[in-house]
């Protein structure tokens, strides 16, 4: 196979051995893999790949066809188009998925958008309903609504029945957010005027949380899943208290085998449905060939993009 | 009826009528009355009663015997001992108290341990079990403990079958801790090194939260219920994230009726029988006469005291 190989903080285009699958195990011919923000994190030497995964090929997401499975293997066969998100290693012509890990890609879900799909759209499942049990009349405030988790957040939160308050750097794609099913498109520091929110999804951190705690319902969850903007923030314990708030952080890559079967067990019967039907999608901010990487990893740094960067094998 | 008055941040002892009780409310002639920290805080003007409760009398919790019920009240009848958590006024030798906050006193139990029973045990049955889903097997943390939230939440703790850590300013009541029931008394400054906390019950601010919050577990729960030592704190998004730990800020005071009425229905039926069977206990710090209030609340100021102190009528 040829993969994504991080050397020096560079990202280098080169040939490896394929992955040897296990008995549980999918080997995938890969079509597509977005990218992520840990990525980026990863390749700046400050988000290690957990054990068991290549250290030094990036890529938590996958779309592909499976070309061989492990003796053990009961869901799917060779030939099945499946998407997953991995613990690493995705950004690579082939690729290694557990199949309690794998999802069967909606017949008519093209490959960029497959490829664009998992690791956001989990992100945003779980802690949307797992983590912060968002409910019909719920009001729920997306920070950072544009990009890859936020724009999955915002269908799921519109679908889900909630009142959905879009906020964003700039408002370039207000039209697009409210395409998608935002309520509500609001800049950042103006977020304090469209509260009182009942769950807020943190994707931006120090940049906007603190503006958040002034704005919570009684009973507010707010889950962070995002700090691009700066982890340190300076927290009134007293809002807390009269809200009777809770503020929880997320992160998927560091769960265990089963937790991640059980997101995507939850995923596969929550929301595929509504992907195959067409209710979701997965907004592409760019297509780019796997082979030049770099220039993908440079368009997402740049920000101001709406949904994913996806490379294409 | 007599009551404890604020008068100008000044407590004084003054006569006023009885007051009057409703249809499901017990008019209740008060025997003890517990001081809790949210009355030094409503004497300074800094915590305002809310609506429906006197304005200018203390007092969140009372025991005392029921001299008249209103016509629709049928679990209680005048002659029954009763305490219960209200939302002020407590700190007089009559309150009324609606029959569904109504808690019954177990035969042994003497009136001042009632009188300090049921906003501490409430506050701690509540953060530890409804808010935090403390499990056998946890490991919890308990900061502050010598107070009177802290005796109680170690002793619901053990009685749960978690690990107790107690943290406290002095070490001076390690060993009254340890018999009831905290396996580790520590310093406030050395908590970090005796985690990680599955849940916290935070009762100290912004003294004890930043070593708390580098020695939590996988799936942390902590709960704030008092910011004695101040209410800012600065916090490291990525520890939240890389837990995927949750803080939550609770108060009982603000609650609706309904709310109110579940969490004496839980006490009742969960921390009543222990109570009775005397494997829960209210330690007394001090007794003190109601007409001579302000002593009571010097003492609480003070600190370095071990359980409550309470107001006998």
């Amino acid at each position: 196979m040829h993969a994504v190989v991080i050397e020096d903080g560079s990202l280098t285009w080169q040939e490896r051995p394929d992955p040897e699958h296990g008995d549980t195990e999918l080997l995938v011919s890969v079509r597509a893999a977005g990218i992520n923000g840990a990525d980026l994190l990863q390749r700046r030497g400050a988000y290690p790949a957990p054990p068991g995964v290549p250290p030094d090929i990036p890529g938590l997401e996958i779309a592909g066809e499976v070309v061989a499975v492990g003796r053990r293997v009961t869901r799917f066969a060779p030939g099945d188009r499946v998407m997953a998100v991995v613990g690493g290693g995705g950004q690579a012509t082939a690729a290694v998925v557990d199949e309690a890990h794998a999802l069967a890609i909606p017949d008519q879900l093209p490959w960029d958008e497959a490829g664009g799909f998992p690791e956001t759209f989990s992100t945003a499942y779980d802690a949307l309903f797992t983590q912060a049990a968002l409910g019909i009349g719920d009001r729920l405030l997306v920070t950072g609504a544009a990009g890859g988790v936020g724009t999955a957040a915002v269908q799921l939160g519109a679908a889900a029945g909630a009142y959905v308050v879009a906020s964003v750097r700039t408002l370039d794609h207000a039209e697009a957010l409210a395409d998608l099913g935002a309520d509500e498109v609001v800049a950042h520091d103006a977020v304090a005027s469209h509260g009182p929110f009942d769950v807020v999804l943190e994707l931006v951190g120090a940049a906007s949380l603190p503006s958040v705690l002034g704005a919570l319902a009684t009973g507010a969850r707010v889950v962070v899943i995002g700090v691009g903007s700066g982890a340190r923030v300076e927290l009134d314990l007293r809002q807390l208290m009269g809200a009777r708030a809770r503020i929880s952080g997320s992160t998927l890559r560091a769960r265990s085998h089963a937790e991640k079967a059980m997101v995507a067990k939850a995923l596969s019967r929550h929301v595929l449905p509504l992907l195959g039907a067409g209710v979701l999608r997965v907004p592409i901010a760019e297509r780019v060939p796997m082979a030049a990487a770099t220039a993908g990893y440079e368009r997402f740094a740049a920000g101001g993009k709406l949904g994913k960067i996806v490379l294409l094998a």
